[in-house]
């Protein structure tokens, strides 16, 4: 089980709706099960630095099959992930707005949201979530 | 002037129709006229390997002002940019897929397709160029 | 709209002017508003780990579209964008000296500067924001 | 013995008045002893993907001491030094438009032009030497 072309243009879709509520433009990526890109939106003056971000953080989630928001508890300073962010090729990104895609029990994916505050990303990429 | 998101789904969408038609499913990517990714769409059972392909096609039409196809031809052993391939930390493909998007005379963009036989790569990408 | 190589040189050399002042030699870099190199002086003495830094610090800056100054604040840690510095390939730095270049409203480039202090790397810059 | 910014300036002009006269932006680069940037310079209108090349060609004359035409002739494959395109982080240009920069017998830095075809990269690289 993974995520469809389909199933990513629904939770993406979805995400831009809620962003452009926010009224801040974003980047959204959705990879599949194996953490592999399956779909990718600019939306219009979202920022160009957030590209790689917004791949990266659903990439991240899947890779650790935790939500970014968390991963950055444990990376900060002093606590037991520090230092994460550099490994797999600076492909770890350990701030919010990468979270896990399900069904039921079963991971099929992640979205990643980049181009906000991240209390921002992170609403919109759960918004994203809840379309799947 | 540059590409938007719209413009990037319209491309995409006649680039998918036609690779549906074609039996041959493909990473379709847009760049803007910086060579930035504006949106991505990996089609159901395309190659993972084909991702970043994608992405770095358009990219490189874009960097170069050519169509892969072409700078193709010049980067082969013996010609004028054979090693091309190599600069820009690997995003330059060489080979058939990427073709710019244009505005009248102005470039606005790129398109990127990897998935199918190099014919088929640039049969679908030409299909998108003419959505713009 | 973006920024001419006429343009870069002018912002340079008011920036080189600024940095004899100062008395510290300077990397000194302009991107356009794409985010791509428009034109760099390296000044007799300054460092030659700072090249790299002068020029991502002006990609950093157009990436998030903010000064690397204010991107230094949300990225340390415990805050929100801490290991974005890890980001896009490591071209993203998380200190004073990269400043946006702006023409009215739009952003049409950025200038990044180092080989001195936080203070006067980002005083320099300034300097060469107002030549626009 | 090296390269100043002044002579970097000198050689990048000629270039840049020789290009005008071929009518084919370039982007320029002039690299010191060590091989690290002194000086670029993007004519309005040249490829975005040639920046890394101009550095890069610049770098590879001084890294190997010689002109990336001649390294081209032995990079080919069969030849000696076939592979060497993606040794040193993919910073090794095999085709002509990176020449040396001498005072004498001294080698001082290099130029580096991408741009145009390798003749007229060549031709450019050339006129930018005999200013020093």
């Amino acid at each position: 089980m993974t995520c469809s072309l389909e199933d990513a243009r629904r939770v993406i879709a979805a995400a831009e709706t809620e962003a452009l509520t926010i009224g801040q433009p974003m980047n959204i990526a959705v990879v599949d099960a194996g953490g592999h890109l399956v779909a990718h939106a600019r939306m219009d003056g979202a920022r160009i630095g957030a590209i790689d971000i917004a791949i990266n953080k659903a990439f991240t989630a899947r890779a650790f099959d935790m939500s970014t928001a968390d991963l950055a508890e444990h990376s900060q300073p002093g606590g037991p992930f520090f230092g994460i962010h550099s490994s797999n090729n600076g492909r770890v990104i350990i701030f919010a707005g990468g979270v896990l895609l399900r069904r039921g029990e079963q991971i099929v994916g992640a979205i990643g949201i980049s181009g906000g505050s991240g209390e921002q990303d992170e609403r919109v990429a759960q918004t994203g979530v809840q379309a799947l």
